[in-house]
């Protein structure tokens, strides 16, 4: 149950055992099933999650209606929307699970009183924060520059084990373009692997 | 010279005068005439940089060689392509001086051996990063739901001081509109307030 999350934290930092067992029981462990809604819009994200197993959805909804595909977080992800959780104001997104999924949770309070213990934690913390914002700013950079065709293969390159997991409809408005347009780019792949 | 930077870390952390003493050491002081570029493209980012005075501006160039503005940088931000300079692998984007800047440069030897000496600091920087992936997040979000007027009536709430001091074809850039849309759109804002 917490093995990958040790293993995660070991990357940045050295925890000892006793702080190891501070950080086990900050964390909440939760079984959440497929197509649950974690965050709706218009709350305040209560939650810093990290995948255990499954794959995560994160989409806002626009002002005429469309939904459009932010992020998907799969296992050694975190997940949650930080500026809410941070100054507890109203999120503008939606977070819900793909699969079914084990979660550690952690609430702000929960994280605070882990900060205080383990002040060497501000370090995990900022790292993954940095990955963050890397994978934000190339979608940023990817939003205005690339090619349909390209965005496609960059995402396939990402996420590998999404395409297969994930209906298509989410990975075209993730892409901001049709599932039908989708379809063609992967028909399109597939003529040039062969 | 120290002084805003020595206000901006009190407010996320408390140093000891001899921690504070480190800061300074490792922080260089610099001068930059405007039209600098401080990093090119394809180029690694060997700095972060917190600006004393001055204004900067973040942009990339797309494949058909149009030039979009990603971020302005005023007193009392942090300038820096941080996967850049945390991976050491080439940037996309490129950093230029609007204005003549004071900068506090740290390089990433620096930065290491600053968080050696005062780890306390990974917080200023978490919470650095974390208020830095905001925006980002919330220019991914508005790049997608909001209207041009939206967005430039967002962006002077933003930041109120830099219609005044930079040329407006940035602005336009930053917004993905022609400087002509933007003059129409300011017109327009101009004669409601009357």
């Amino acid at each position: 149950m917490f093995q990958s999350i040790h293993s995660y934290i070991a990357r940045s930092v050295q925890l000892s055992p006793a702080e190891i067992a501070i950080v086990n029981e900050n964390l909440e462990y939760r079984l959440v099933p497929k197509k649950t809604i974690l965050l709706a819009a218009n709350n305040v994200c209560n939650f810093e999650a990290y995948v255990v197993k499954g794959c995560i959805r994160e989409y806002f909804i626009d002002p005429d209606g469309v939904e459009l595909t932010l992020e998907f977080a799969v296992e050694d992800w975190w997940v949650s929307d930080i500026t809410s959780f941070e100054h507890q104001t109203n999120s503008k997104m939606y977070i819900e699970t793909l699969e079914d999924c084990e979660l550690l949770m952690l609430s702000r309070e929960s994280k605070e009183r882990l900060l205080q213990e383990v002040p060497k934690l501000e370090r995990m913390f900022r790292l993954m924060i940095q990955r963050h914002l890397s994978v934000v700013q190339n979608r940023l950079f990817k939003s205005v520059s690339y090619s349909a065709m390209d965005k496609y293969l960059e995402f396939v390159k990402r996420y590998p084990s999404i395409p297969q997991r994930v209906p298509q409809h989410y990975i075209a408005s993730y892409l901001g373009i049709t599932p039908e347009f989708l379809s063609k780019l992967r028909t399109r792949q597939f003529k040039k692997v062969l």
